[in-house]
């Protein structure tokens, strides 16, 4: 096993070296890897097969859940997907070198503020093995360098998609070595959670142990989430016709997703009459419904929620609460979410802006499912991940969250000195970019 | 002394409704700030007397600087200037709820990337007491609420500015009550840096000690910079003409600032010409040389920098390196640098962009002093710190820093069920703003 410092260090020169890069010669590398592993697909089955029969020997005992050996599985489409993908990015824009901002500070003194790459990420992955390709192609085209860690189950897949990446980047000369790294064990991820002088950024995608494992061992900045805690607020306006099927959808849809429904808030106006309609449907979807007290006195087949309102049930389970307004629903979202998607269903307008302003969530949404919090369906083109940190990237992220920004400032020899003694003056012009 | 977590919590709550004050009533609170310090100038130099007798006792000793005492001293200029600055904010458009961003995702299911305040916000500074209000005009204006934690030599000072803050704010009853808040010991600090349920964003703003300390021991996002290492590279195509005086300027114009320059690099074709002809200019202007052993060759009586390339002398000391060639020059500069400000001398374009590209520090300059890197002379109107992080805010930080976003989200009963099974389909279409 190679040390893993030396690869980080590696990885931090192949970064200065990747910010340069052309466009054109970013989208030759994607092209590069998504034709080999095409070319190569046999072999990724091989691979892919190794792992699912050593992945089975551990389904019995249940050490593996169905639900992980599925998504271990690579088929015909889930590689078509996966290559397709990496094509996808390469018609993206690309995220580095654009002028954001610019302003003369004075004749001859332009200041821009352009992006640039972040430099390097460690991403953390658990069973799929369709992201080490997905994620390779977003940073080769963000210009960043990553280390990629992906689950010990997929080891083989992993293993084998990531030598025809590097394999590929390597017949393109220009290309920086060392700009796509992989590491295997969790020492290795420890290790790796301790290089903050190499390491700029870690992205865990995976469940909340995982992230908060994470969170809880490096002083670097992690870009993800944990929970996803969404709630949906029903309110005394609320058009019921909106309201049932975006909260069947919110629940039901994909129930085990981050940006599922996990409660739903009732104005005590309307929850004797709402309240039955809604159990009606969602019990027709196999939902189990968990209430308050008030909501149990109106449903007697309510089974009580007992306070317990921060849970992600992942499952289709859906708590009920009954709240005397809009502010106690805003308090309850602001204590008990995670900050990740929450939707009011309202007709009045001056409500949905309240609710708006002081729900503190990367998504904060009118009359709509929180199922479409996804970075696809914001048409970002790519997704790294959903974010509820208050600082860099909130929300879903695309290519634009694996990047920081410069300062570039040309000047014609300007001296400090000559603008605090008074005998120069700035004029901070905004210059049109 | 109040309970930690019990002022965080109350900042929390506050910080939910700052979010949605309108920009008058802000300005208002600023203007009332700013009145009420201006009226009771008289009882905040008594209490900054208080606080100069005390810190003489240790002047002597010399357990407190005459630099620390200095900048403890808030004279009529200071006040004037402290008041100034909050009028200022005022002035600076409000930061909060614009929108950067929209995209129609389907009719009727339009998606805004809107700007909000982070939440709450501590802030840990050293002697200068015109800090607090600086901060406090920031907060309000960027809807933040915040803990300050000023330096102990102040505490007489800080605490009248704090209570005329908090009053002219009461008097206010639109405005969040705890929205700015103070604590005083050491410990208090201690049990701020756990509290990353209710914290948001910690700002250090004093010397390298204190903000490593604060990185080390706190998993809350940090903002700022340790070492401010800045290096000016003198190419083998530079104007000496304007080498010479943007060096003097950028280590002599205040040498303790984070944006003087600590190390010079030289390339090896102009070294020996043109390293008599800088030395001799430093030497007027009282700085003492370090060099490599090349640099010591050229002129022989240079100290020896004995490889010492990574140190922020805060004083009229500079050291100089001879390079090879303009990528060692940006190696040396990744490697020993601070990722705060960097410049090339230099009047060839591709050798600039090379350098500009390659170097990864939050600013990079072409024939311009180091010095120059300050929210204020970048036109930003206020300064939070300058950060050398790699994600979130990068350089000199203006109201922008204290901002993230959230996405608004506005339909009329949208399921994603639909756009999975296709009977729907994204049109994806970005919205004018």
């Amino acid at each position: 096993m190679s040390n893993i410092k030396e690869i980080a260090k590696l990885a931090k020169k192949a970064s200065y070296q990747l910010s340069s890069l052309p466009t054109e010669l970013k989208n030759k590398a994607l092209d590069a890897i998504a034709d080999k592993l095409e070319v190569n697909s046999d072999k990724i089955f091989e691979a892919n097969a190794k792992d699912l029969s050593e992945a089975k020997k551990f389904l019995a005992s249940g050490e593996i859940s169905q639900a992980v050996y599925a998504r271990l599985k690579l088929d015909e489409n889930k590689l078509r997907d996966m290559i397709c993908g990496i094509r996808d990015v390469k018609k993206l824009p690309d995220p580095v070198n654009k002028k954001l901002w610019a302003m003369k500070l004075d004749e001859g003194l332009d200041l821009y503020k352009v992006s640039c790459p972040i430099g390097v990420i460690g991403v953390i992955f658990e069973a799929r093995p369709d992201v080490i390709a997905q994620i390779s192609a977003l940073a080769v085209k963000s210009a960043n360098a990553v280390i990629l860690k992906g689950g010990k189950e997929a080891v083989n897949t992993n293993t084998i998609i990531f030598e025809l990446i590097v394999s590929a980047l390597n017949s393109i000369k220009e290309f920086p070595k060392n700009s796509i790294n992989q590491v295997f064990s969790r020492e290795d991820v420890a290790q790796m959670l301790e290089l903050s002088d190499y390491i700029d950024l870690i992205i865990p995608r995976g469940g909340n142990a995982l992230v908060r494992y994470i969170k809880e061992n490096t002083k670097i900045a992690v870009l993800g989430h944990a929970d996803g805690i969404c709630h949906i607020y029903v309110d005394r306006m609320a058009d019921w016709e909106k309201a049932t099927p975006v909260i069947v959808d919110a629940k039901t849809q994909y129930p085990s997703a981050c940006n599922a429904v996990e409660t739903v808030l009732i104005h005590k106006d309307i929850a004797k009459e709402y309240l039955p309609v809604l159990i009606s449907a969602l019990r027709k979807s196999n939902v189990k419904v968990r209430g308050c007290e008030r909501a149990c006195a109106i449903c007697a087949d309510i089974v009580p929620a007992n306070g317990n309102w921060a849970c992600e049930h992942s499952d289709l389970v859906l708590a009920i609460k009954i709240v005397n307004d809009l502010i106690e629903a805003v308090g309850h979202i602001n204590t008990y979410g995670s900050g990740h998607t929450d939707c009011i269903i309202t007709e009045d307008k001056a409500a949905c802006d309240v609710f708006m302003d002081l729900v503190d969530s990367a998504g904060v949404y009118n009359n709509v499912s929180t199922r479409f919090a996804d970075g696809f369906r914001y048409g970002f083109g790519a997704e790294v991940g959903i974010s509820t940190n208050k600082t860099h990237a909130r929300g879903p992220v695309g290519l634009e969250g694996l990047t920081i920004y410069k300062y570039k400032l040309y000047g014609n020899g300007q001296v400090v000195d000559d603008y605090v003694s008074g005998e120069k003056s700035f004029i901070h012009q905004p210059i049109e970019i």
